[in-house]
């Protein structure tokens, strides 16, 4: 089995390797200058902050599909320890394990590869156990913090939530873009919001994997046209389940993170945020989404904030 | 052993139990209004973000001597995984164990307690095995993005490094907020910086924690005066080693999170902001410092940045 | 809500503190003399070994019903590394994070208290985040080994595996000892085989936890009269769910625990032994069931071995 | 770099691929059969128990010089819970990350390869992060009991431990060898004492790690020559360091494992079982040592008790 033409195609016409150097590793994160920040900030009017992070904890969105990817199990490691002596100051102190990529976080450009290749061209095999990603670790990206841009494709449409399979279109990102009264620029992290969250926080979370609206493959050609610096949303995996294209896994995974060399984020809550633009009536916003700098790693957990 | 009637004058000053509300679980934290962070939206002038975290690894700042918490494990769970059979799209995931604690990290208020009491008059024993801590969990805080201002003391007192043992005074403070040119108000988050953290830059792990250079137990006033919603600094423990009064250990932790209710912060990198904020000559800036909502838990690892 | 008075009635019949000595800390395993041990070793006439722990896998029978009880995560930390340079040997090495108690495991004397007290009237509150178990850590135990003999309840009973909620008695214990042709004697351990373990190896794992077979309130005494060294079970929580006795939840973990200190084996693997039993005609066996020597803990997984 | 013609020389002389069939996954411990296992049986005189595991503690004897082999984090998840509610009984349970090579362990055969081959010519690369290894993993060697032999070769040579950078040479096994008053024969478990582990438990974390005595590399055609089935030292690595032969890295380890298929054991506690030995004059007895099942797993701790 190998990957489609269609899939080559769209590769082709978003590649952006080189495009920042040969030795770059953090791809469309250069589009985020310091012009641009300067402009996220004057997108605060109300002072506002809504944290888009689910809870960390084990009764998380992970249902153990996925190996490897555990919910976290938060540990307390000393409880109120009279460290010097009876009667001193107490402590307590806590630990987890968890996987990166388990609850809100980020995808590196390292987490997926196709046809042996990463981002910028580097052999697949630069990762391993031992260094986890020598290139593009998560740690190098250092500050994700941009202008924001919710794309309320739900809410565009008429609907709480998509439905499952649903494959969210240019146009559907067409209609969103127009409802956020905004047009998306470059260096702008975009937040596309299904309303898939909403099966999970009913309870579901087998729901909430599959079936599940997610962005077609022809989207990726907009984000680059429009040359966005990331995206997120507010599924498991990012992508349509089941998949748009019969046996075409993950290739808008492929096409971000490879061919683009752009991070994108799942499991976002963008239900508070969705009210919250309604109520204002603005779709943009300073967002703050900082990666914990985990060294090679290939991605992370992440509590963005969106100050309105 | 109790703690000494000094410490107790200072507690009884500084307190806010109640000040917020019986309920209340997030102290000063309510200090960052809307109106604030506004403000703090105001201080980016530049565009340029600083990251303050340190990089997350096994070879982290951790000696072993703070029992349980331990520098992060790392590792691949699948490395270029073809989870859909060969040829498909390949991934790799990640985990970590880590104490939540043990690099550049937020305390929150339940981290400790005294004479039997967290913050708000809660009984120590809230905190359990089971549910962490039942109020003030570091997912309640929800969001920290503020005003930040750096105090470097030690440029201020015109060295690199704060010698170990030395104790930062209210004075030293009012010499860094004279050397910052701005007057700390409400709801600011309070970067002091010693410059220990070259300890530890320059491969001395050991030196780094100690001696060490450390706030004063006369601080938490300065900082209760001007109604500071948080503080960090660039210490392995934040406070003075050997202490500064002796067998008073961590009194300062005792005022800031159990008399205070104010989170504060360790391990923050503040060289490269330090040589920033000399270099653009301003020492405000609007500062993201999301907690990673772990529930329940009395601490989070967090990647702080500054956006200038 | 206390414990009723039934439970206390057994529970003075049955108890031990003291018998040992008031600083003992390892309860029945002082049953295991020397020449117990002499005389399991002239049990083996064949030679043959069988295992009777479950695989250690992320795919394990925890459910998370059980609050922090995961499945082991095993990891590789280095894959063919060539860590002293190109061509050299190269080496894989793994980690793990698990539950203590999530596969097949011992129950250490602290791994239940009731009424604010352990085994041997220490008081609960010995068992810290810190420190673990202070006393009867898992670690005492040092050694367990010694005579083994099944008691086939499922099969003195002409069935394959009990059905769920059935309690068993001490006069099934008395027919399974019939069957195996023996008298159990002091400092055995005894193994009771209930079937449900089938429920798991056929894919149903939540109908393995419940509901289930299980040792009724009774059977404790049955133990204590015969000075037994330890007993294991083939289920997940090796007392009866729905419980015997309405609201009256693990009272066999707290009468052999607490009251007798004797440890118990949960989710041991006995269909292959039953199998080798039967062909051989003898229900007697050298069995080693050594403790991983946590310090402080109140379990451990076990890779139990009888030897027939 | 490649490994010298010394090397392969010796691995062409002790080399057992195909030997029991190229299916085969667990080499020499196919030598342990149940006429071995009855005569281990016989063995047993006294009754006495000795364990040889180290303590497995946060302080253990891993320094972080081998990366990713953590020392035990032990957590309790739970402490004295009322899960059912108050008055009921309470529950504790604990949780673990650790390297399984960590502590006290065995080495499985996949744990090195060299020349990109595993035991039994399989290629390396079926070791993965997916799946541990995929042939010969712990799991698959289901029980470890056999007749254990002590070659106390320092006090053979009449030291308390070896000096750093001893070569136990074959003609040290055979004065072991002679004092132990018996011939090591097939199926045997050897452990070779070289009292380094006496550095350890004096508190000398890293002098027990290096300088080390280790087994030369003349070694494993003397275990070939007896039909060894494992063996196990009371040293960190196993191997001489600095090394016998310069540059030649771990070459026992690839003998042993790649080439012979013979599991080997290391961090083993064998001081108290000298001294046992001594005691009762005989340096034989049956020695349990099971793996801890981990599927895909290159190695495992393990508690081994010998029985005398």
């Amino acid at each position: 089995m190998s990957l489609p033409a269609e899939f080559h195609d769209i590769a082709e016409r978003v590649n952006n390797w080189g495009r920042w150097g040969t030795d770059d590793e953090i791809g469309t994160l250069n589009l985020i200058t310091d012009e641009v920040v300067r402009g996220a900030a004057a997108e605060v009017r109300t002072g506002r902050r809504i944290p888009l992070a689910l809870p960390l904890q084990q009764d998380g969105v992970q249902t153990g599909m996925i190996p490897g990817r555990v919910n976290p199990l938060h540990v307390m490691v000393q409880i109120n320890q009279e460290l010097f002596g009876p009667g001193t100051v107490a402590c307590s102190d806590d630990a987890v394990t968890m996987g990166l990529q388990a609850a809100t976080h980020w995808d590196g450009l390292p987490h997926v590869s196709h046809s042996g290749k990463l981002y910028n061209g580097r052999p697949a095999a630069t990762v391993t156990a031992h260094d986890g990603a020598r290139y593009s670790g998560i740690d190098k990206a250092r500050h994700i913090v941009s202008r924001g841009v919710l794309l309320d494709v739900a809410r565009a449409l008429g609907t709480d939530r998509l439905p499952g399979g649903h494959a969210v279109t240019p146009e559907d990102l067409d209609a969103a873009e127009e409802l956020a009264g905004t047009r998306v620029r470059a260096g702008d992290i975009v937040l596309v919001r299904t309303g898939q969250m909403r099966v999970y926080l009913a309870g579901d979370k087998h729901g909430y994997g599959y079936p599940s609206p997610g962005l077609s493959i022809r989207t990726p050609e907009w984000f680059h046209a429009r040359d966005v610096a990331a995206v997120a949303n507010d599924t498991l995996t990012f992508e349509i389940f089941p998949p748009e294209t019969e046996n075409l896994w993950l290739p808008v995974h492929a096409l971000h993170l490879v061919e683009m060399g752009m991070p994108q984020g799942q499991n976002w809550q963008l239900e508070e945020l969705s009210t919250a633009c309604g109520e204002v009536g603005r779709h943009t916003f300073l967002l703050s989404a900082m990666p914990e700098p985990f060294v090679g790693a290939t991605g992370t957990p992440v509590a963005p904030v969106a100050v309105l």
